[in-house]
């Protein structure tokens, strides 16, 4: 016995990875405890998502009227992160210290997702580095084995270039234990040591 | 450095209330990924769900067309089961073993969250006592201490009617382990043993 209502919007928002039957039904209800106003912000919100988000066309990152970083002339256009997600740029945005380019590929390859180069914004990355000109790339793709496997297929489309290609330093996260880091965290730690003297 | 359609959603989502700040961003960009039809979906369900969910004048329940409860009338209609919410009404029903009606409080009284008689169906209760025939009336609200105010206040309002009144037995939840019952549960588990002989 349910509502055909809240059954219905039950199925949508379990469609979201980090919600759960369970909470997709109470949020179902809790919506129902809003007011109208609100109800109707929401929807409409909702409702215009792809028409006031695009992608842009140059870098993929999510724009409004202007993108962040490819229709910001006080960036420095010499250098470029290139990421998974949109969120990975504004996490390096949070930075505050670093003024580059951006290129967000829109995921990483992996065989068993299904995910190829042609799902990924690869051809418009080399498009890129032809037009404009940029001193030195930094994949920056996540620390799993698909961010691995694109960093290390985009270096080896890229390493006939006079270009500087680099990919973010491996080891220990700042404020954790040695005790609790992971066996392959400890090795790249280790493989990747600095000599003080 | 954040858009502002993901600004004002994660705004709204965040008033739900088992989704914090995090959450309601990861959930807007999750949003922003799901296809058109189904975003269009969602944005109409939100956008007509006042409209066609509905509280039932009679009993409190969420309805659509037809009240689950009062609409159908194969229930029998001398015993009553007093609840807190409308989700509570349908746990009874999944238990399949009661055929009677319900009453839906819409809360419990709570003097610290400033809900007193008037926020709650009591006086529809009365008057629905008044008017259907019922034998019994089970108080079924929260074993907590508002639920307890609640269940004592309505049976104080009913003590002199003609009518049995009773409440939810307390007790140690089946399955669990004596071990982890706290102390007020095995307090009302003893006090409300079963002989056996």
């Amino acid at each position: 016995m349910e509502l055909k209502t809240i059954e219905e919007l039950k199925e949508i928002l379990h469609y979201l990875p980090s919600i759960g039957l369970k909470s997709a039904e109470r949020m179902a209800y809790q919506l129902l405890e809003m007011d109208e106003i609100t109800l109707q912000n929401l929807s409409s919100l909702i409702s215009n998502l792809h028409k006031n988000v695009t992608v842009c066309p140059i870098c993929g990152a999510y724009k409004e009227e202007k993108c962040f970083f490819c229709d910001d002339e006080s960036r420095d256009n010499t250098s470029l992160i290139v990421v998974t997600s949109f969120k990975d740029a504004l996490a390096f945005e949070n930075l505050k210290s670093y003024h580059g380019k951006y290129h967000i590929l829109g995921g990483n390859l992996s065989p068993t997702k299904g995910i190829g180069v042609n799902e990924l914004r690869i051809d418009l990355l080399l498009s890129r580095i032809e037009k404009e000109n940029f001193q030195e790339i930094i994949l920056a793709t996540d620390p799993t084995i698909d961010g691995e496997t694109t960093a290390l297929y985009i270096a080896k489309l890229l390493e006939n270039l006079p270009i500087k290609i680099s990919r973010l330093a491996y080891g220990l996260p700042m404020g954790g234990h040695l005790t609790y880091a992971d066996e392959l965290t400890l090795l790249r730690s280790l493989e990747g040591r600095k000599f003080l003297k």
